[in-house]
């Protein structure tokens, strides 16, 4: 199975083109914020590079959030649009658990973390099980004291992943003290390699038009509308404004 | 500082640019062998990715065998011109160690393994010590089963790495039996990224121009020449033939 995937929910932009448990080519990039510039040329350079055409990819795997609004867009929005007008499978990963994909230490607890400004963290724990992270409490948006307090916990080893997860080292040591490890600057990135490689063995989405982005957490337009509008809560920001 | 390493040791080319110990970007392709022909329009496109200029670089790291001749010769030739042109320092890292930098688990024993054909290898034996393969047995070409019985073993963990591992898969099997473990399709890629990381820890050779790849077993001409002249084997072959 010939395989497209792609993040870039954060800084990092990474791509990498499969052929069933084959890595044929992959780019990381961590320099620049401009995904939406630089996506769809590395797609094409990669493509072109394996020596396959579009029509030769038969699925495409994306980490769907969650991460930057704006990062976790253009991945779902490339990945939709190419599963569409190729008309393959589609497959939507969390973006945190692509980034715990890092470790692969069985019976470990990993920590995949994104710093989402003022103590808030988006982040989830998960178990390795047969070499794959399995989740133990989900994904969520949650300040990171109060996320700590969530965690019961029995002295595993537990890594705290991503290029963020040093923003909070003293909780993390307070937490787990030596039972804690980081992990080192290329386990800290996602890679479209491994996502790939796991996206392989995942169900496909039933419905392409209906996926988006996970964001986790409200936009700051809907924060703002559902502060004004108390009391409707359940009424779809989308829906009131149009 | 900013450091580009790569290695073109094997069917994989890898190229990453760092500075210090982020990685800005990083290339893997696993489909062709015309490393000649690919090696510097990608080492191009990362640098100009990064928005750097070749003279912004401050070291160059690379995996200077064994391997494959041409690889090897292309990547050291590659290496050597770009440190001498450019006026920068030069790491060499053996090709095998390079790849034995994908395994994390403290106190393991790492086998990398390069086929060379006829149950001929190149390989060594690591052993992780702070997170890093620091050599046990030393990188050598030899007969997949000599090898074997060279290892004296206690039961330590032992991961066998590369895309060629699983060709000796009844051997180590033989061998180690439940002790041995394979790693998945990315963690069998050398990583330039990790080469460029380690590399900025070790001191750079002192004459760039004695630099020579690291073949490891005489080239075919070489064999042929000494089973020509017997009992000159201490006289260089290139010597000879000037």
């Amino acid at each position: 199975m010939k395989v497209l995937a792609l993040d870039t929910s954060n800084r990092q932009l990474t791509v990498a083109i499969l052929d069933d448990d084959q890595i044929l080519a992959t780019e990381t990039t961590t320099v620049h914020q401009k995904h939406a510039e630089y996506l769809l040329p590395i797609i094409d350079d990669l493509v072109k590079k394996t020596d396959l055409k579009p029509t030769d990819l038969q699925r495409v795997v994306v980490a769907n959030g969650p991460g930057s609004y704006t990062g976790i867009r253009i991945a779902t929005a490339t990945a939709k649009t190419l599963a569409y007008t190729l008309g393959i499978d589609l497959v939507c990963v969390s973006s945190l658990q692509t980034l715990a994909l890092n470790v692969k230490e069985e019976g470990s607890l990993v920590m995949p973390i994104f710093d989402a400004r003022n103590n808030n963290v988006f982040t989830g724990l998960y178990k390795i099980k047969d070499g794959l992270p399995v989740a133990v409490l989900n994904d969520c948006h949650s300040d990171f004291d109060k996320w700590m307090d969530k965690i019961s916990y029995s002295n595993e080893h537990v890594y705290a992943v991503g290029s963020d997860a040093r923003n909070f080292t003293d909780a993390l040591k307070k937490k787990f003290g030596e039972h804690l490890s980081f992990v080192d600057s290329f386990d800290n990135l996602p890679q479209a390699a491994r996502l790939g490689l796991y996206g392989e063995t995942l169900t496909p989405v039933k419905n392409i038009h209906t996926v988006v982005p996970n964001y986790l957490r409200l936009t700051k337009a809907e924060a703002d509308w559902k502060a004004k509008h108390p009391g409707e809560e359940d009424t779809s920001y989308v829906e009131k404004v149009n």
